[in-house]
């Protein structure tokens, strides 16, 4: 296990890129060579990694040579161009894009849930989206104990999820309005200072968007129910980071309150935060930057003696995003996985 | 029908008060006298009616002597003191605090959902919660066709459902945090400024909340089904104005999405904003000042073959408290009810 790595970051500049190279040095993940890969747009900038400054590169088959592990977050069609090539040379790929997730030969893994199928990977492993992940590790103590029969679901969004520029879009608008002016949105199709809107991914026939189907799909495949009943509303809000999400769910008989709890407290990748005497329950603020997705509100749903209502909120970009996928390759390191696939295709 | 009353708003300096004495002016309530009412602190302060400025009064039961009509928005505490006197004095009070909601004795009015309530009237008349009535006027077309068996909602509530000087503070708070400083909430319990926390009203040892259990309760009351089961997670935003809601509802039977859209679409007090096209749906931007509930996004729950998914903003201010008074008090006056109760007294 002193074994170490060679690593890229693909799409080292952007929100989640950025914390994934935070993430690797506070969690002193075993690197041997770090590359940060970018578009060429953002070759030539350099970004801190501890004490360190690595220049970003451009991508290329060439910076992809020798590189045991690619973190990528870069989007789905970069993923879709540059996952199959960084395999093909030898590396496992986590890739944080949609472009992957449902391809039943991608394991799609939150390590609190289903460690297990990392293991399965042909060379990319998917990392889920962040309602989902953020959604999985609540529910999945509960599923334990009682299978899960069905889940309503409403999100509240922050503008993280869009990336680092729709955060500073939301500040910049902030402050527009607060000046009496009327901003335009740019990278936000509709004004979200002070207003919000339905998430305005691309709408299926159905009348649901992508990332409400991505919370149906992707739950399913992670907690391994294909007939799970899972029903999403996803909202933008105007909040800089970590998402919230109001879940009703349903179980094939009564699931104790206390028990619940308990579970969640102490269950990994949750953290059970109710103080019912000051109405204290999770919050954004309170849960930007912080590992552990916050649980709370756990109450007994009064429409149903089979229900829980619960409440979270969880940095989108941690837990949501980088740090499960830092989480994943952890997960390989610990499991002696990572560097075999390159072995495989170097002695075959 | 050309008769005129004696009106008085009690609570006129308020947010809900001022949007009142708009609506009077607006849509010309028949009026020969207008008094308007708040508390010592607020006396001496004068608001315009149309062109007239109007001197703000100290309630007292002098104040209150010869008046048809009070609309009063003062808080609960202040209703239960004086709502009984202005009833004594020979007026009818619509009463827009929970004080009197789920009183059996007063009636509980949304105008297009049960305007035959008004008339069992013993001289008050309660105002529904405002995440009540939004969500009223939207299941109630399709209630009327199908019955709901169970609704599931969460909601995105504004400021402005906390008053005048919570909308004030979520201003200055944004401004604070974008100055790079950290601001101390002084009206609400929490930050609200690029944040957002469960509903702060006090929590019943249920766990659900006051603002959420009037969703459940009066909802009952107004649809007259008194076992309707109902759960609700309430979630204050930063909004300034107009509350959201995702609605889940639950049919004994398939309710064809078409249907549905055609039934809100003819509905009053709602109106169907879907341009699928461009992701273009109800969002508190747009429902800010309009009287109708904006609803839309209304699709086949993929969870439950029976269910519906829908989505809707709507004027807190407006529709969720001072329209809907309104609109109960020309209730009364199309059917020449008011003025009635002040006769009897007198004649008595």
């Amino acid at each position: 296990m002193s074994q170490s790595y060679r690593v890229a970051i693909l799409g080292a500049t952007g929100a989640v890129g950025t914390e994934l190279l935070a993430l690797l040095h506070q969690r002193q993940f075993p690197i041997s060579d770090l590359k940060l890969l970018a578009s060429p747009r953002s070759a030539g900038t350099s970004l801190a990694y501890g004490d360190r400054e690595i220049t970003v590169e451009a991508v290329s088959e060439e910076t992809l040579e020798g590189v045991d592990l690619v973190l990528a977050s870069a989007g789905g069609s970069i993923s879709k161009v540059w996952a199959p090539k960084a395999v093909a040379a030898g590396a496992i790929v986590i890739d944080n894009s949609s472009a992957f997730r449902m391809d039943p030969t991608v394991p799609l893994v939150v390590p609190e849930i289903n460690p297990a199928a990392a293991r399965q990977h042909q060379g990319i492993i998917a990392n889920p989206n962040c309602t989902t992940i953020l959604m999985g590790v609540a529910l999945w103590p509960l599923h334990q104990v009682r299978p899960i029969q069905r889940v309503v679901v409403a999100t509240y969004q922050s503008a993280s999820g869009a990336g680092a520029r729709a955060m500073a879009e939301l500040k910049t608008q902030s402050q527009a309005i607060l000046n009496g002016e009327t901003p335009v949105p740019e990278i936000l199709p509709y004004p979200l200072a002070f207003n919000l809107f339905p998430h305005n991914s691309p709408l299926n026939a159905n009348g649901y968007c992508e990332e409400e189907l991505k919370m149906v799909h992707e739950t399913r495949k992670i907690f391994g129910v294909p007939d799970l009943r899972v029903t999403a509303t996803c909202v933008r809000v105007p909040v800089l980071r970590a998402h919230s999400e109001a879940i009703n769910v349903e179980f094939g008989e009564p699931f104790p309150v206390a028990e619940a709890r308990e579970l969640i407290a102490a269950a990994p990748g949750v953290q059970l935060l109710e103080d019912w005497s000051r109405n204290y329950f999770p919050m954004p603020l309170e849960a930007s930057g912080q590992d552990d997705v916050l649980v709370g509100r756990i109450r007994q749903d009064i429409s149903n003696a089979n229900g829980l209502e619960l409440w979270l909120s969880g940095d989108q970009i941690r837990k949501g995003a980088a740090l499960n996928a830092v989480q994943i390759a952890e997960l390989l390191v610990a499991q002696d996985l990572l560097g075999r696939s390159r072995s495989a295709v170097t002695t075959a």
